[in-house]
């Protein structure tokens, strides 16, 4: 199965993105729809940050019945931080979808995205769903991933295809998030899609399996968003048989690997973003300490700064191991950097320095820390810290 | 009691600053000497970064004695990940001036600050402890705080006199640091000295109590060093009586404000620091809850970028706090930036935002977040995220 980076029909869906004027940039799309023809199987999981935003209320409470029929998503407001008010506006704006599609106002969840603290206009945004509800089509993914987009350069989506239940299978997904990223779960927004037949209990437990390796798995800045959504919906249209245990797992795998390359391409877009670096922590004792330390690193200011500066600094990926507070026995670390081993048998490989910076040039690369202590591990996905990341968040105003 | 930001002399100590050629820059100082005239009491705190620094394990263990007669310092390598050659490096460095101070070698303590995973040339080093033994001065602070320096554009020292136990008594210290910073215990490097007569338990004490609220309430980058140490040696040359309850009391307030004036300087000349930042939080349910939020917003990238880009930003304020995993009122919730209130009632006060913005273009403000749930607050000291930063850690090399 080959993951693209680019959208593909799926039977069952149809999509949207339009203008509705909720952002002052004049002719930019913010207002995206992904619909249903009928209440598909539907999973969730959302922002852990203790301050969520209304439409994040909202929908967790919805996604709970385990079907949906449409997702309407806007850029502009993230509805974060809006009292009674935010709440009221995302049920309306929830409502006036459903209402337009003729179905029960329960089967439609709102998203949002963008400036914390404020609404935005609901007149605008049921003229944006009706010009939206019109535009709907099945091969409009790249429409709906351009509407949700803030800082990010570009749509990110993936596709894959594979024979599961007796049936060709599509699973397709688009997300965005640039900046305010740190896993747990990141991503601010991201769609997945299938037109796979699969049970509410089954797609849900497939979402937690994909997320530790994908979503939960990036870093940009350390930062969790207020509205991070992840939302999987399955058709059926591929008219697949039941899915047995077999079936279940290659689901869960392809989801895997799309959910991953869609991960891959927000931290690929990170803000500021010139390198995409792999944090790899071998032979923890416990897969959770392993973990420590990759967020340690893959989360450290100087470790960023380092790749920025194309600098094989082993000092602050020594310091950023530390700080983990898991015990380390120096003289068995050991430590790959862009494919060099720069560090072994409690020495700094100076000699070895030269060609590991040489490799840090290339656009992506990645670190590789074996503690030597057991056999548990843990992967992070993370970009480098620019003079750009400063830019455009120095820049970008409420 | 007032606290300057220069040095005084202070009777039982004497100090020296060279150039021992130890680090790439000829004739920048990069060994300094704190030497007493007998085994003075000391007290010490040490980074509690699980990769600890060669010099940082010998000084842990020799301070614990609670008596000290010198301190030798030096910048341009850190002397951590070096191994077993790296504590022999330690122990000899610390010999060479224990020798040529004719004291016990167990009395002398080595600091080193600079580039992780590299030894010094010893012979250099000798020779420079010579030098700077020929050097040494009571009021000679100012070279001992510049030879320390690594990225720091200036020296920083504080001191402070009071009258205690029936004589006046002075307090001074030193410290370097402008990145790899954040408490537990953070600064790297600081000196503390005084004059009074004070016994190591009651030092000790002091140096506990002391903590909180000065080198651990500080953040430059959210990174802890491998190096942090902060010494604080007692003379005794004030003549003071034995020091009882209530002098104990004012020495920890006068010790509080001098190691919180040093702590400050740290963070107003944190690497490319344009803003020095007192983030409050106020109203929680515990103290360590309100360090929590603290920290998050303090160690926030987002926010911090904001800082810089004098934008109140309220929604990255409102991330960080949510970030901390703290159970968070948002009607409840109160937030001023610098002056101005800028949310209450669960509302943001969006005609506030360019009073705000206006007052963020000085060089120092605050931050003062409300909880409202409690009365427990913490506080803690912060810089912004300039361009400078990532200039200075992407060009640093190793």
């Amino acid at each position: 199965m080959k993951v693209r980076l680019e959208p593909a029909p799926i039977r069952g869906f149809r999509f949207a993105g339009v203008c509705a004027g909720l952002r002052n940039e004049p002719g930019r799309k913010d207002l995206g729809l992904i619909v249903t023809d009928w209440p598909v199987a539907t999973a969730g999981v959302f922002t852990s940050n203790r301050v969520k935003a209304a439409p994040v209320i909202v929908s967790r409470e919805r996604i709970k019945r385990g079907h949906l029929q449409a997702v309407a998503a806007n850029s502009g407001s993230a509805n974060c931080f809006t009292g009674k008010a935010g709440l009221k506006l995302a049920h309306d704006s929830a409502k006036a979808l459903a209402d337009e599609l003729g179905c029960e106002h329960e089967l439609v969840v709102p998203c949002s995205t963008g400036v914390i603290g404020r609404l935005y206009d609901l007149e605008h945004y049921r003229a944006g769903i009706r010009a939206a509800v019109d535009a709907l089509a099945p091969d409009n993914l790249e429409q709906y991933a351009r509407a949700i987009m803030t800082t990010d350069t570009h749509p990110k989506m993936v596709s894959a295809t594979l024979r599961l239940g007796g049936a060709l299978v599509t699973i397709a997904g688009c997300a965005k998030g640039a900046g305010m990223i740190e896993p747990k779960m990141a991503t601010m927004l991201a769609y997945l899609v299938t037109d796979a037949a699969i049970r509410p209990p089954a797609l849900r437990r497939a979402l937690t399996e994909v997320l530790p390796t994908s979503f939960n798995a990036i870093t940009v800045d350390g930062d969790m968003s207020t509205n991070d959504t992840l939302i999987l919906m399955a058709s059926g249209a591929a008219g697949n048989r039941p899915l047995d245990a077999r079936d279940l797992v290659k689901f869960e795998r392809a989801l895997t690997d799309v959910a991953g390359a869609l991960a891959r391409e927000l931290v690929r877009d990170g803000e500021g973003a010139t390198k995409l670096v792999t944090v790899e922590v071998r032979g923890a004792r416990t897969a959770a300490e392993a973990e420590r330390v990759a967020r340690q690193i893959a989360n450290s200011p100087l470790v960023k700064t380092a790749f920025f500066g194309c600098d094989p600094n082993f000092g602050r990926i020594a310091m950023a191991i530390g700080k983990a507070g898991v015990p380390i026995d120096l003289d068995r670390l050991e430590v790959d950097l862009a494919g060099i081993k720069i560090a072994s048998h409690g020495a700094l490989h100076v000699e070895a320095l030269d060609a590991a910076a040489l490799k840090m040039k290339e656009r992506e690369f990645s670190l590789t820390v074996n503690l030597k202590a057991g056999k548990a591990k843990a992967q992070m996905m993370t970009c480098d810290f620019s003079f750009d990341y400063v830019k455009i968040n120095a820049e970008y105003t409420t």
